[in-house]
């Protein structure tokens, strides 16, 4: 078998890859580990619980509206860190970039990189730097990994029935900029990636009542975040297409390129499964934070399996897992 | 200024780019930083102490004799944890994959990083994958990032005037295995990389003696590491060309290549300094273990700066930084 494109874009059939590559004897250091597929680990370390993520951005183009590959490389890591209740503390940059790159852009990239650390309070404390021939790379690859502290663990597979959905704001922002942008699209209201570090927003939401699970809907979008989180935790989810928040603008770009928004990433949401009576607590500590303006409960979790909409017009259909993100090269 | 692929070979033309791209201002979580450019990070969680490092491999081939990425991918970061000190734990797998790669390949790198991180005790616990389209990626980049746990924190920089200078084996064995299998060369006795996980190694070597200054020789080899240790210490190296260990099979394809062998990388070998009353039974834990049977003592610090070589014939050279090791995508 051949790996394609399909098998990194999120999505079922990026599952089935991962099925032979995570296929480690050793996928565990002592608390949360490979075996549970959630955002990021976590290893006991003495009286700590330190959580741990990567990811690699192979972002094209480079700089879009709304952002660059190293805020990207760089909330992308933090946010993951922050689903599993992490607060990030510092972080890895290991770059491999192409002979020839400019170096004026690595400046720009570090500048983005560390002004988006500096929204945390995290830090980059070690990296690495290759440098391939012409020809073997187009571009950059940004690593990072984070290491992050958590006082309560969140699990991307803690959705219990009675519970409500949230979303810190609006969906597809991210994929659509991406796609819009490589089109040459203009819609006159310019698409901009929501590409954030959400620690932030996060910790409010954290101390303002009990979160049950989170995931950020990033490649494979909304809907591969929420199936995932229903099947993990073995519950039904019903979603209200009426609130859910996307931007007029996507929603038109969407439209245009034939893509459906709740398929392609996010950079900047989280999903939250919230305790019935916390949600309004909740959703006020999400909107009071700048990243959170647009939060809005989106659905409840019942018993049963699979994740269904109600739409506009009263009528049913199903929100299934992607096959992946149609926007190749999106993070 | 371009990005060349000097950039990326260790050495001091490195040095030029990484000035570039380690200035962040969050750089530091309040231990050892990026200030340092040591091996690792380190962070005080707790009461423990946290040590954090990464590394992105591109070697070509992928397999070669000797090891595999899979196995550098796990033994480099292990080894730069090991060289603070640490005891690794738990470290990230993040693949950037081409499109058409075979999954059988993708299967034979996965058990290869098992088996290494089956000996040292560690495991995966997070990772990434990305998929980039034919023509963008010649190949596979495999970065780890890992935490280990150090009771003792060693430096790079920690060299003493009276210290001796250990080498826990032969010198320049991967960078010449690869470039050997790539020239296509037959030398009778195979040249093989040396890629090892050198923490049990290295954990009896630290419980053997007072050891100030631990460097691993990657790219750039042990010219670098060495001319690195002293400046940061402030300390002038004396070396014995007598002493250092060289396989026959590896002097004969550098000399064949026109390659210094103390220019290129080894990925399962340290360089230490001891303390001269503890030097004997750090070189006896070394030789104790399968990786540090050539251990030897290479030379001495003393006060004064720069890296001189005692000659066989009983003349004097300086070792110097190399410009970049002269193997490309040597890991
Ligand atoms: N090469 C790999 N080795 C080990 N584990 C992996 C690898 N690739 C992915 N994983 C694991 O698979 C799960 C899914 O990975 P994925 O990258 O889709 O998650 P994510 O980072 O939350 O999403 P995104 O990368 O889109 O931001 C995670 O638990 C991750 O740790
Ligand atoms: N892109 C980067 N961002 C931040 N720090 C970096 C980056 N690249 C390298 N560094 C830092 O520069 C120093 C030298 O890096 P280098 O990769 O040469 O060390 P190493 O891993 O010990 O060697 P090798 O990669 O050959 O095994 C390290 O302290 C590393 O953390
Ligand atoms: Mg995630
Ligand atoms: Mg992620
Ligand atoms: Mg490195
Ligand atoms: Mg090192
Ligand atoms: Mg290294
Ligand atoms: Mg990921």
């Amino acid at each position: 078998m051949k790996v394609n494109l399909m098998h990194g874009a999120g999505g079922e059939v990026m599952g089935e890859l991962l099925s032979v590559i995570t296929k480690f004897e050793n996928n565990n250091a002592g608390g949360i580990g490979l075996e549970s597929l959630d955002d990021g680990a976590v290893i006991p370390v003495g009286d700590q619980k330190i959580v741990f993520t990567t990811d690699s951005h192979v972002v094209h183009p480079i700089f879009f509206p709304g952002g660059d590959i190293g805020r990207i490389a760089v909330s992308g890591t933090v946010n993951d860190l922050a689903m599993m209740g992490g607060r990030p503390i510092a972080l890895s940059c290991a770059m491999v970039i192409q002979e020839g790159f400019d170096v004026a852009d690595l400046e720009r990239i570090v500048a983005s990189m560390d002004a988006a650390l500096g929204e945390v309070g995290a830090s980059i404390v070690t990296g690495d730097t290759k440098v391939l021939e012409r020809g073997s790379l187009d571009g950059i690859v940004i690593n990072t990994a984070g290491i992050g502290v958590a006082n309560h663990v969140v699990r991307d597979s803690g959705l219990l029935p009675g519970d409500v959905i949230i979303s810190s704001g609006t969906l597809g922002d991210h994929g659509l900029a991406i796609m819009a942008h490589r089109e040459g699209f203009d819609l006159g209201e310019q698409i901009r990636s929501d590409v954030a570090p959400l620690w932030g927003m996060v910790e409010k939401a954290l101390a303002a009542g009990d979160i049950h699970a989170m995931k950020d809907p990033t490649r494979g979008g909304f809907a591969n975040a929420i199936n995932e989180m229903a099947s993990k935790a073995g519950v039904h989810v019903e979603i209200d297409e009426e609130a859910l928040p996307i931007r007029t603008s996507v929603r038109s770009a969407a439209a245009m390129l034939g893509i459906d928004p709740l398929e392609v990433a996010n950079e900047g949401k989280t999903i939250m499964g919230v305790a019935a009576d916390d949600a309004e607590a909740v959703l006020r500590a999400l909107r009071s934070h700048k990243y959170g303006k647009d939060a809005a409960i989106i659905g409840r979790v019942t018993e049963g399996s699979g994740v269904v909409m109600k739409t506009k017009i009263g009528g049913e259909r199903f929100i299934e897992a992607p096959i992946g993100d149609p926007v190749p090269r999106v993070c």
